[in-house]
């Protein structure tokens, strides 16, 4: 990772550290308080972050067009791990994937309990688009297109039906077409709309916008075969995680269907069609670039 | 109830049943299609519909605001019942009340699962902003102002925040003031985000909206209050649910605080400081008059 990735990464994480626990406790008088607990347990999801993929992505994609700063991408970066979190806390519920660590912390329902924990997700999602909707430096026709974008993305035809798929499908046989149509849902359509909203907040052209989808859409599915890999592969200690899990659970990966090294490759040839999607950009979006190496070549 | 409200009841309903299973199942070669259990699980909710009032109240307001028609209102219309569902179904999960029976059918995880139940709420939850954003009768600002109001409405300092408060009192004491705190979250937050939704549909100026609120909030909690009522003293036939319920959990309601009468009292005070609000508003809101007086009457 060069200087200047990690220096941007380490940026981004600290306005998140900052921004996103709060937005739990949303301010203005005319508008009640969030029940503390509530709150608590919030702020304990967005401030336990992850690799913060998605509105690291979504600035990307706004410097790739142009953007000076973060100014305009801040909406819809917060919202994008808004999402993202509450997804992550419904699915390590025990009636879904019953996942007790997150992180390496406890899951919230194991830190508080189920009752909490799906409300602090069903919270969050609703704070996601009065988040982008109270911008107060996108204009209206901006906001509207990125919750539709968001919307779709993190809805039945995409996150959520990715996810039901994905929890029908434990113990069955999967194709490898079956497998990448469900992680475009699951995993892949949250992360292309991260790179739409990005390019929608610094007014990306219909070209444009295509071009970050194409690569949003190879990433996205690499970062689901390094996921595999990593299960396989990978560092319990760095990983936050236990390994194997994939496994044990017989889902289908990647990995059961490629092997190691089919998976490697496929890995390989997904960054560089990501790479190819960015060919009309210039020096701008090799933040992109630099990120989609990152995304394939992580070892968490 | 008016031969006039019947026929309007009638219309709106026949418009829900055929327009709201259907969003489960969104159109547009553009997007992938949902999971066909989950599409048909989302469907079994959204058409096993209740009293509509959300969507009614909205409507409703928009022709106290001299909408023609329906046309303008039929989105936000349509995403109040989308989340007022998906709490439903949130809400029956074991890990929160605990509800076999949703009107007298079946609740969703227990006809489907509680994953798929999980999952069912999240999806109809993205799809009610979804819905908003894609109209093509509002224009932006519209949107956005309505997205704000429901999110907020219908997120942790709303619905979310009053779902929770009642789940952790379940059990402990609590005074009018706190009671109708918390319901002026659980439920009051979404009934006045419908009054504001269909004045936003209207054009209406701040003044009508704050007229509409004033109205929404009174009758907010006489809705609660007849609830509580009818929990004690309704038929269980026509209810579709078993009464004695709330008391049986030990939670605090308006009964237990009032006695019977004087929650009857409280029901008639609310009704009228809900027709006070409408005041200024001339026979255009008789629609909206007739409503509450449904709502205090109602047996079921």
């Amino acid at each position: 990772m060069s200087p200047e990735l990690a220096r941007f990464l380490q940026d981004c994480e600290q306005d998140f550290q900052q921004a996103l626990p709060a937005l739990c406790q949303p301010p203005g008088s005319d508008c009640p308080a969030v029940p503390g607990g509530l709150a608590e347990a919030g702020a304990y999801s967005l401030g336990n972050g992850g690799k913060r993929i998605r509105p690291v992505l979504c600035h990307a994609a706004a410097a790739a067009l142009g953007a000076a700063d973060r100014t305009r991408s801040a909406a819809p970066a917060h919202a994008l791990e808004l999402i993202h979190t509450y997804s992550l806390i419904h699915d390590d519920l025990p009636a879904m994937d019953d996942d007790d660590l997150r992180r390496g912390q406890p899951s919230l329902h194991r830190a508080y309990d189920e009752a909490t924990a799906i409300l602090v997700g069903d919270g969050l999602q609703a704070r996601a688009f009065e988040v982008i909707a109270g911008s107060d430096v996108l204009d209206a026709a901006q906001k509207v297109a990125m919750i539709g974008v968001l919307a779709r993305a993190s809805g039945m035809q995409g996150m959520v039906g990715g996810q039901y798929i994905d929890i029908h499908a434990t113990g069955t046989d999967m194709d490898l077409a079956a497998l990448q149509a469900m992680h475009q849902l699951k995993t892949g359509a949250l992360i292309r709309a991260a790179l739409a909203l990005g390019g929608i907040a610094a007014g990306a052209s219909e070209a444009q916008l295509r071009a970050l989808d194409d690569y949003g859409r190879h990433i996205g599915l690499a970062f689901q075969v390094v996921d595999d890999i990593l299960d396989v592969d990978g560092d319990p200690s760095a990983l936050g995680k236990t390994g194997g899990k994939d496994a044990a659970a017989n889902k289908p990966t990647y990995v059961k269907l490629l092997g190691l090294d089919g998976a490697r490759q496929e890995a390989q040839q997904l960054l560089q069609a990501a790479l190819t999607a960015l060919e009309t950009f210039g020096a701008s979006a090799d933040r992109l670039r630099e990120l989609a190496r990152y995304i394939v070549e992580r070892d968490r």
